[in-house]
Parts: structure tokens; sequence; C-alpha cells
């Protein structure tokens, strides 16, 4: 398995537990020198914080982990797209490369919407790469969505 | 004064304290029916969290404060323009009315930039109200920056 698809799997496991603990389930990693440095899932609901992303998380809990703000050497993999807030977090921390999954046509601000990276408020933009693990990760948000409108 | 101008100035000294502490000097407030539950500066530094900007930190605090991650009967005052970033968690937040004091040509997301809340993958606009103390945060700013380019 390619090391893209290990730290991908990762992340889709933390969109599982995510799901299970009620919360939309996309999960992030954050991996550093090719060690993985922040591992976690939306967490909105439990935290009452409506920035609780799992890319916000995730950021939090590696600048944290490593003293600094900017993140330069720092990959981010995550299961969706991400949304505009993300995608202006991860420029601001200075992440290198950004791998996500599914598209998000609704929410996302890579290559939807706003595409924040390509604008010119975005002072620093990660090389992207897309479409990793996207069935896997578009399957468990559709079921998700699903049971809760059948509630 | 006016209600409006009272709690500026309670984010103007937020922005001050925020410079005294060496942070970017933004500051803003949350108000819930008429009282402050949330104010704060730019806590980027001190907190090694890239998106604690004045805003985020106001709108995880009212949601731990209230219990909950939106904050429709909430309003926000802050003494400069929205990132990106800011502007879709005060979406996400619900956040009923903006009130801003300085535009942020190079960095803002609402009246400059992708101005998010006027874009298709913006689900909840508040009210949006500006140009409050814009003379008092921009010099503050200004002399932030002149000062540290001077060391």
């Amino acid at each position: 398995m390619s090391t893209t698809m290990r730290f991908m799997d990762v992340a889709l496991e933390e969109a599982r537990l995510a799901a299970e603990r009620g919360e939309v389930p996309v999960g992030a990693v954050i991996v550093h020198r090719g060690e993985i440095v922040a591992r976690c899932g939306n967490l909105t609901r439990a935290t009452s914080d409506v920035t609780a992303h799992a890319e916000v998380v995730a950021i939090r809990s590696a600048g944290e982990m490593l003293g600094s703000e900017r993140l330069c050497e720092c990959d981010l993999y995550v299961t969706l797209e991400p949304c505009v807030m993300c995608a202006a977090a991860i420029s601001f921390a200075r992440i290198r490369r950004l791998y996500f999954g599914a598209e998000d046509a609704k929410g996302g601000g890579v290559v939807n919407g706003v595409r924040f990276f390509d604008s010119a408020t975005c002072h620093h933009r990660p090389e992207v790469y897309s479409g990793f693990s996207e069935k896997a990760a578009e399957t468990m948000l559709k079921s998700f969505f699903a049971e809760r409108r059948q509630r």
C-alpha cells in the first residue's frame, strides 16, 4: 500500500469514529517528516465548537505538539474536500501538501465554491492532490445523513 | 454613546491587550441578548494555533458558554474585517449581525477577497455593518507592524 493510501486509511478510520460519536464523518491526519503528529475527526457537537472541523482540530493539535503556528513541513490528509474555513486555516498554517478524498460541491472551498487557494487574498497555496478513497468517504457521509433523515 | 460604539470600544480594548502580548492587534466581542458573552483578542502566538484569530476564539468561547454550536441570537463586533476563515466560522455559527471596524484589502473575506457571504456555498449570511472606529483600529495595526519592522 502506498504511503498516501496508508495515511488516508487512518483519516477514514477517524471519520468512522466521528460517525460513531454522532459527528459528521470526516477525518484528518497531519504528517510531519513521515510521522503522524495529529489524527482526529470532527468534534463540533462534542465541543459545542462550530470551528472544530477535523482539519482545524488537526492543525491546532499539530501546532501544539510541534510548538509552532506554522506547519511548513507538514502534509494534511482529509477524507472530504475542505470548506473555505479549513482551506484558509491550511493556508495560514503553511501546510505543504493537501491530500483529500471526495469533492464537496455544496460546501467545498478548494475545487468548489470560492476556490480559496486560487484567489488573490490567498498568500500560501499548498500542493493539492485529490480523489483518494473518495467512494469510501462519500459512502460514509451519505449513510450518516440518510440515517439521520430517517429518525 | 450608542450600544454599537460601546461594544466596539470593548473590542478595541481587547485589540490593545493583544498588541501588548505581541499578538496582531485585533479584538472581538460577542453579545447575546444585550450581554457580552465573549471578549478576546488574537491568540495565535500564545497558543501556537494559527486558527486562534479573535473572532474564532470568541465563537469558541461563546459556544462553550451557551452550550451550543449555533449562536443564532448573537452579534459579533470585531475591529478588523474578518478573513475568510473567520467569515466562514461566523456563517457556520449562524451569527445574526456582524459589525466590523476597518476594512482589510489584503486579507479580508467579507467586502474584499472572495466575499464569502455573497458566494453560492455560503448558507447563512449575517447582516453586515462596517466602518465603526475604523481609524482607531487601523492606527493600532499600523503602529504594531511599523514597530516590528524596526526591530
